[in-house]
């Protein structure tokens, strides 16, 4: 029987996604050959490559407008290394903002590159908001921000005015939500989260902010490298592009980002309102910047933890314990996770509130 | 119907490893999950990655030697950049064997960091043969060569004896022959060759040639804390590492390296000795340096193509037509590759000669 899966990530795809990439291992588009044993230079997974890279640029709307979109290597921890070799000059001014793990995992690595500043940060309560009304210094190679906060259930819903390149990691929220994407230089994700298996991450970067450090960037590590060769710089992950495609098909087919975005507000909604209205929990996060992607909650009273956890494995739910950073509970409900999970997760809760 | 496929890489798989791995695909261990839905961090995951680490130096020979075994992502380029990092001090010096198109990248992307001394190179025949006879200085950091040159057709079939650590990009061979692997400081090998899908690189580290070289190393490009990390530094690629933790299961269940190593070289002899005695091709290597993984080879006569080529698709060969750099034919027989595939294509040249 299929569980209700929150994992925080890797994480649920849709069900035709699994069906579909099963099947193309054992016989890709009736070739007579696995999807793990084609070349990336034939044909069909030429127009994988392709149809990938299109349809992320035409979901984000930014078809035509100077940006190209790669399917490279490494995980969002490899682009907190390229971003400065390919954004900060030498003797230049990196800025970034501060708001938790993985942020502070892209600031060690600037860093390494040069002067570092770091803007703002809502460490200083364990990263449960998201830091305002700071100033980006205007003589900054670019700005460096998280969108999407999955260990502390934090989501930034706007954004810094800025003239600096804007490069943001949306690894827990790409293709979840509407905005103006046209206002960033650098945008990455992790593929394992809203986008497809682990092992792909997608960069989506504007041409014209690359090429002004003055660095001796590693091939692998150069974006124009990668822009150069259609992102077959060398061989990709054949397997987790194509599979991210099946993914990005359905999100186009179910409606596009709008649609997408609309169904994870009512499962957020559904989820916070119960939080907020049962007893026995409270949310982590200030309700201004909660993540409608990670929903990070605690139990009032943790004496009863070992009933609640009880009554959710019984109801066939997985990957809702928190993160040790946090503790409690997280539950992610990504794209692929369908308001009927939710519901289960809602009635356990509100079966526990009646059995305590 | 399934192809005989002689595609050079991404590349044949063992048909059980398919039919597992698209299994794991719908439901991974009777877990109600997909393996592509699950946590790196589920303890079934954890299991995964330390079985294919423990089985890789199994297979090699190097359990209890020093050595670490990791699964990276970045493909053997992304170890043209970490080796320089990890072993080329700041004034320091490397030591490259140039025998091909890899060799040179991964050449290029030293000398980013540093002195490269280039002390041998068969560039001046086309890559053609393995250089012999050469000194290796006793004061580089390292000495890198490439085991198998997947383009040009030529192996090493031995290896320089030296006192500096020896570091190889075994990308086309790992797992394919019996070496004292102990000889050798770093290994390394994309795994959509011998191993796997495209999409994670092993690494094979011996702890004591690391941190010497006083450079900042970026956390991802670090060999030491991915050791520190027992591979998990950052979400590795799930499914690309449980298909070829199958594949070494395979490997082990058939009787390890020796006994593949002699179905290796029944296969290689089986089409060499077709080459040299068919008087319609020629092969493109020194016979002395042929590789067992790739077998280059050219019609006498280019005015046959059209007729050989024909005949190859008729008999549901694909994958064999050679790379640019040499032209003519490039048949790989991998360990997954069947006898029975490589007599389909002897017998393809057979009735050629007989039909020309």
């Amino acid at each position: 029987m299929k569980k209700h899966n929150f994992s925080a990530g890797p994480s649920i795809l849709p069900q035709e996604v699994f069906e579909k990439s099963a099947q193309a291992v054992l016989d890709f588009n009736n070739s007579g050959l696995s999807i793990l044993e084609i070349s990336h230079r034939s044909k069909d997974f030429v127009a994988v490559m392709e149809e990938a890279r299109a349809t992320a640029l035409e979901l984000l709307g930014l078809e035509g407008k100077g940006y190209k979109a790669l399917f490279l290597t490494g995980g969002a921890s490899m682009e907190f290394v390229r971003v400065p070799y390919n954004l900060l000059k030498e003797n230049g001014k990196a800025a970034y903002l501060d708001t938790g793990t993985w942020a502070s995992g892209a600031i060690k690595e600037a860093k390494r590159f040069g002067t570092t500043e770091v803007i703002a940060s809502s460490k200083d309560e364990n990263y449960n908001y998201i830091p305002k009304g700071f100033a980006v210094p205007a003589d900054a190679d670019y700005l460096h921000c998280t969108s999407n906060n999955t260990i502390f259930g934090t989501q930034m819903h706007s954004f810094p005015e800025t003239n600096v390149p804007l490069v943001c990691d949306m690894s827990s929220d790409i293709f979840s939500r509407e905005l103006d994407f046209s206002k960033f230089g650098i945008i990455y994700a992790g593929a394992q989260k809203n986008m497809g298996p682990a092992g792909t991450t997608l960069v989506v970067v504007k041409e014209d902010i690359l090429g002004n450090t003055g660095r001796n960037i590693p091939g692998i590590l150069d974006y124009s490298q990668h822009i150069a060769k259609d992102s077959m710089y060398n061989t990709p992950a054949v397997f987790p592009v194509y599979t991210s495609l099946l993914t990005l098909q359905w999100v186009k087919r179910n409606g596009g980002v709008t649609a997408i975005e609309k169904k994870n507000n009512e499962k957020a909604e559904l989820l916070y309102n119960e939080i907020d209205r049962n007893p026995l929990f409270t949310g982590t996060a200030k309700t201004e910047d909660r993540s409608k992607m990670n929903v990070t909650f605690l139990l009032k009273d943790e004496a009863y933890t070992e009933q609640f956890d009880k009554l959710w494995k019984e109801a066939n739910i997985s990957g809702i314990n928190g993160h040790r950073s946090v503790g409690g509970y997280r539950a992610s409900i990504y794209n692929a996770m369908p308001l009927e999970s939710v519901k289960v997760l809602v009635d356990v809760m509100q079966e526990f509130e009646r059995t305590v």
